[in-house]
């Protein structure tokens, strides 16, 4: 296929403005030997998403186009990739490239290499930008395309790439398997994958809500245990009951030293959602009273993807998700902000980009 | 001998006054089958005596009697204390009872026991008071008392059971050994044993102090570096240099994200020190970006002080104290405040105490 020059997706043309999606049209990076093309086909939407084209972050380059839970077609490789051929159905998530020789990434950890480079939001070291995936094409280095399995259906692929990893990678970290007693804050697009991943690894999970609303959801996707947020006295009844606590909230007044409350002795809260202010304070006895944590954790490496995708096949979980066009874009991503996805929204290419 | 009803100690009679201590009689526990009573030979001086004395971290009983770094002779044995005899000398840390049965205690994590009954100033379930050892005798369950090793002096071997103690419990939680980068803050009476100790497991130890005036003792303890955190910038010539780092400051102003911008990926800062106020707030992205880690840490186990008297042994570790008069006690501890300690100051019990 003869790919163009110029990409063209939906994006942002300001911060002021930015619920009005628009299309542009952008100049991806120089294509090099080692890049793959992709045609993408669904792109599932993100709250970093939002956060970046509102500019909530801060940086935010304009025009922005986001999306970074990518499922497409290969349509070009470089002169170098082996692990693609064009034809392959294939995926990227948050990450587009790293430096490859740093000790993150000699470790299989290259999400944490100083230099990473994000699939949409940032340059390249030649000053080029990077876009993402509400477009129609897709550049991006080998190491950072992932295959897609046949037996799973393409549109539930596209979110395990970054709301499925995200927490994924957690979860593998620290060893959860049975006897782990895992709680999940926020039931959303992170937080129903960590209830179905840590339920297949064999945990008990406890569903951590504001609301009872999503409780009937919880239990469905594997939690054995519901707990509602806003009612009084709420951690009281569940102190130390818990070994890792995956936060997926990004709300800035969320009860954090209250959460960590929930962990037993040792455990750990690891925090994957990132507000848009600094985390709230925390007494300095309550971590030490019972040895627990606070842990920040990034998306994952393409060792999790593949570990990911495995699991997600052998114990045939499917994603919750529902499937829109394209061109409604701006009117998924208001959804999507208003908290109404089921639990993620993925876009599907229509005939509205070249 | 014959151990009197009552003991007598030096200690505040109120928040108010709380810098002129004065001797105070008080009265016990109630002697049981498993407690020992010791006739109090030394005493350190922690930051928490401080702390509980003025009654900066809140929940001070007057008349208050501190110290929880004693060793001294066992001059009386409950009827089924099976692991001290009469003559022994032993030793005393910050605490004196837990339940042994929930799951911290049966995992040898008593330190974290929900019921945990500190040395001084709190109560056991009977009521009666826990009383600290600037007094002529203490009373403790044996499972909380230790030997104190003939081959370490006496006064040397006191403040290992606080400040000794909590500093290893992490190190050797965290598996320091030949390769770790550790990071002490604060050289003072936790950090100069978290220097020996790490030094002595292998690591290389950076000591991260707020001016340069205690690099040559860092060097001497063995650090191989030297930070100092009143130099501008100094944090970014560190960054991801160390994999644990272990904080002993206690100011209310620490430089927190700037101490945790010094992890590698995947690292840890431990916090031993608790500061009278809230910990300062972090921004979100900085944990997420390096998988880095926040954790308390509370003292250690009984098996921790073992294992740290061994390592004090096969490497010949001395403490760096000054040994001074139990009715000195008042000046001493003002002295403490004054951060002139290098690096513990330790009680010795003289004649002005029945």
């Amino acid at each position: 296929m003869a790919v163009p020059k110029h990409f063209t997706g939906y994006g942002s043309k300001s911060a002021s403005d930015w619920q009005n999606l628009g299309k542009i049209e952008f100049e991806p990076k120089p294509f090099e030997e080692y890049d793959v093309d992709i045609k993408v086909q669904f792109c599932g939407v993100c709250g970093s998403d939002l956060h970046t084209l509102s500019g909530g972050w801060g940086g935010t380059m304009y025009p922005s186009v986001v999306g970074h839970e990518i499922v497409g077609e290969a349509v070009r490789v470089g002169d170098k990739v082996k692990s693609v051929k064009v034809g392959d159905t294939v995926g990227v998530g948050p990450n587009a490239w790293s430096c490859g020789d740093c000790s993150s990434c000699q470790r299989g950890l290259e999400q944490y290499c100083p230099d990473l480079v994000e699939t949409y939001n940032f340059k390249y070291k030649d000053g080029s930008r990077s876009w993402g995936g509400y477009s129609n094409f897709a550049r991006i280095n080998e190491r950072f395309v992932f295959p897609v399995p046949a037996e799973i259906p393409p549109a539930e692929v596209a979110p395990l790439f970054c709301a499925g990893l995200t927490v994924f990678s957690p979860l593998k970290a620290n060893k959860i398997g049975p006897g782990s007693r895992v709680g999940v804050v926020g039931i959303g697009g992170l937080g129903h994958y960590a209830v179905l991943f840590a339920s297949a690894m064999g945990a008990a999970v406890t569903a951590i809500s504001h609301s009872p609303r999503k409780k009937d959801d919880a239990t469905k996707l594997g939690a054995t245990s519901f707990v509602v947020t806003s009612e009084p006295g709420w951690e009281e009844a569940h102190t130390r009951s818990l070994d890792l606590i995956l936060c997926t909230s990004f709300a800035k007044d969320m009860p954090l030293k209250e959460y960590l409350a929930l962990l037993d002795v040792g455990g750990s809260l690891v925090y994957v959602g990132i507000p848009e202010s600094d985390l709230p304070p925390l007494p300095p006895t309550l971590m030490v009273g019972t040895n627990s944590a606070l842990r920040g954790s990034n998306t994952g490496s393409k060792d999790d993807v593949l570990e990911m995708l495995e699991l997600v096949k052998a114990k045939s979980i499917r994603s919750w998700i529902t499937v829109h066009p394209m061109s409604q874009c701006a009117e998924v991503v208001e959804r999507q902000r208003n908290g109404e996805a089921r639990f993620r929204f993925v876009l599907k290419m229509d005939g509205s980009l070249p």
